[in-house]
């Protein structure tokens, strides 16, 4: 409730950018610390491109590193994205001016959170990141502080609402991955370059900065295992429901006594749970705490508003002058992480198999299945038109990733089998 | 990060106090921001009581007032309960003596909260509660920092877990109102007393203090509606369901042009919806931002785990130096809190009437109800055994409760009808 007047420099004015510098206008006075929030400086790449908001007043920097450690700025916005490049430059030379930062650069914080947790703790300042996973939903504020007093084992959610869309409308209106996907894109839902989020690793970069902050450890994007739905097929949805499952893309963080497992994959969630029902654009996500039990949160994961109202929230909570560390501990103090190897999932599975209409094909892959030891759980074999043989589908009890790797390499080389079963997790949830 | 060890003070020995002082024996480390939290004084109605955990080594306080002003306590924990008397003496000690407070209190902070927000900001130390409302689940912290960059038109929830448990018993075993009350006080789940409880008026508290931080007003428990579960029969349960609906007992808060609502009905919610599937003892909110849209949380609400977790977070809060009002706005900026007549109400309903089983019954109610303007949406008549009659149920559209409370004193006039209609809200969810 010290100083009267916070100066913010904001970097990059896309959506965010612009959502947040109406937010600032319209109530600088937000913060209940007290003291206003004024917007003394912008960036972006273009000065000229048109805008919502007007920013011919604001003082203007061709380069964020010159905003970020410009004198008139005391707190540093970063918005404009990317792991690298301006993006950590900007972040970098804030905070070795002694700024805080806030950013809701996703992929920044899960590939270099705990070198820029140690520089920001070094010069005892905050660096605040809650629109980089759930946009306004709080999810990072969640596990950094309302958790403090438990012991996290697990989170897993629905984090990537492009993925989410597309899924949730290859379903609802029987068309293909790539028909949706387009779509999306003409809509403004799914970028030109639709990688980051249909390959699965924004969803990764977010379980990454989940994970860190769950398990006391640092970020460690590369330890990710990921799996994204471009190869998810409409057959697929349709066989899942027909088994009681929905497909979702699942992004998952456990913690075993062998270490951190980080996982995003295509994974059948079954019908009626939570996560299955959470659709269109909508994020989600399990907290499982040992003293606390199971926590759900869910709410819109993108978006100007609500990205701007969590970048204005991390605003509001540097006024209020708290002294805590990036993530859970201290920089230094961060755990080592310890990554669980791929294959030491244990867990159910379904695969899919597209076989000749011939004697004898069931017996031979149930007896691939038993010699390898994997128990089958559910089995379903329907006629389908033009999938070009007979697809059969079956779900696994739990087993080792280890196990249906052998099993579906051993399947494929069956005569009757027509191509490699696709393998899809059943979501440990 | 400055104080190397903190001393906490705990008044209020039970279940989350013994589960409280367990914690901070396993971990006194555990604050992100730094330095130890060790108890130093406890004080509790019997010293000798038997208890999970050994207290003979703590120093002991019979008055809890002393146990707040005591020299080796920096941070006092109120778990005694209660609006008044020892609770509020002791939180107001420890104020004054410039201690921070954190209590799970929610009576306290819904009847008093802006008189003690004043006292702690004028002592500029905290008062933090985030245990009062959902147990472990961070309601409080997310209105009350994550959502301080938004508006919030209202907010709706399951917020006490007896209740809750009694209907989910009543509606799974087809037992009715006191037995499974019976069962839950011999099980422990309700207290020997269950007023509080199924009354409905702890979760006035719960959605008082949560209209609080969600509208910047003060607390106003005495302004909130309140109608318990005691009056739910198995009969409605059950023909609630053949409508689509469950019935729970929904804590709702809204903004209106004319002022604000809070609300405890038990209420119908449709099959399918989150709240509908909140089962047993669970919690759950949904909050409705204009930026952010909604967001819907859910866990669990009580127990000595999930609650002490959320005192030790608040614990971690304190020793981290930041400096907020205790609502979303400083106690003396808080806007007053305009209560919205009861009789203001626009929403759907379900009317439950008792009829005798003769001709033309059905005109009468029927057109009873449209010279009061009331318009149905869906109607039923079922055979029921023992009933006394026949019960006919229907829904309405959207009607202002002053139109519906005259259509129901005009049926209950009609000669064909045995008792008054029983009334149920809709929930405007």
């Amino acid at each position: 409730m010290s100083k009267q007047v916070w100066r913010v420099g904001v970097a990059g004015l896309g959506t965010v950018g612009g959502g947040l510098l109406q937010f600032l206008s319209e109530r600088p006075d937000f913060a209940p610390a007290g003291g206003r929030a004024v917007v003394t400086g912008v960036s972006a790449r273009s000065r000229s491109r048109p805008r919502s908001v007007d920013i011919s007043d604001l003082p203007w920097f061709d380069d964020p590193v010159a905003l970020a450690t410009d004198e008139n700025v005391d707190i540093f916005v970063e918005l404009v994205g990317g792991s690298d490049g301006p993006a950590k430059a900007a972040v970098e030379a804030a905070l070795k001016a002694g700024k805080p930062v806030v950013t809701a650069n996703k992929a920044l914080i899960a590939e270099h959170g705990a070198e820029l947790a140690a520089l920001a703790e070094a010069q005892g300042v905050p660096l605040l990141f809650e629109a980089a996973v759930m946009g306004g939903t709080p999810a990072v504020k969640m596990l950094r502080e309302a958790m403090v007093g438990d012991e996290i084992d697990g989170v897993a959610g629905i984090l990537n609402g492009t993925c989410n869309y597309i899924l949730s409308e290859m379903e609802s209106t029987g068309r293909s991955f790539a028909d949706v996907l387009a779509e999306a894109q003409r809509l403004g839902y799914a970028e030109t370059d639709p990688t980051m989020d249909v390959g699965g690793f924004d969803a990764a970069h977010k379980i990454s900065i989940l994970a860190a902050l769950a398990f006391r450890c640092a970020p460690t994007f590369a330890a990710a295992e990921i799996e994204g739905i471009d190869q998810v097929e409409l057959l697929d949805i349709k066989l899942a429901r027909d088994l009681g499952y929905r497909i979702k893309l699942i992004a998952s963080a456990d913690r075993t006594e062998e270490g951190v497992a980080v996982r995003v994959h295509p994974s059948l969630v079954p019908l009626g749970h939570p996560l299955a029902e959470t659709r269109g654009a909508l994020n989600a996500l399990f907290i499982e705490g040992r003293r606390i039990g199971r926590i759900f949160i869910q709410g819109p994961g993108a978006g100007s508003g609500p990205t701007a109202a969590a970048v204005a929230a991390d605003i509001a909570d540097v006024m209020t002058g708290a002294a805590r560390p990036v993530f859970q501990a201290p920089a230094g103090k961060l755990q080592p992480f310890v990554a669980v190897a791929p294959t030491r999932r244990v867990g159910k599975a379904y695969l899919r198999l597209l076989v000749r209409d011939e004697p004898g094909v069931i017996a031979a892959v149930s007896e691939t299945l038993a010699e390898c030891g994997v128990s089958i759980d559910s089995f379903l074999q329907k006629p389908v038109e033009d999938a070009g043989g007979v697809p059969i589908v079956l779900t696994t009890h739990a087993t080792p990733e280890s196990v249906l790797m052998d099993a579906i390499n051993r399947i494929e080389r069956l005569d009757a089998v027509i191509e490699r079963p696709r393998l899809l997790r059943i979501a440990r949830i």
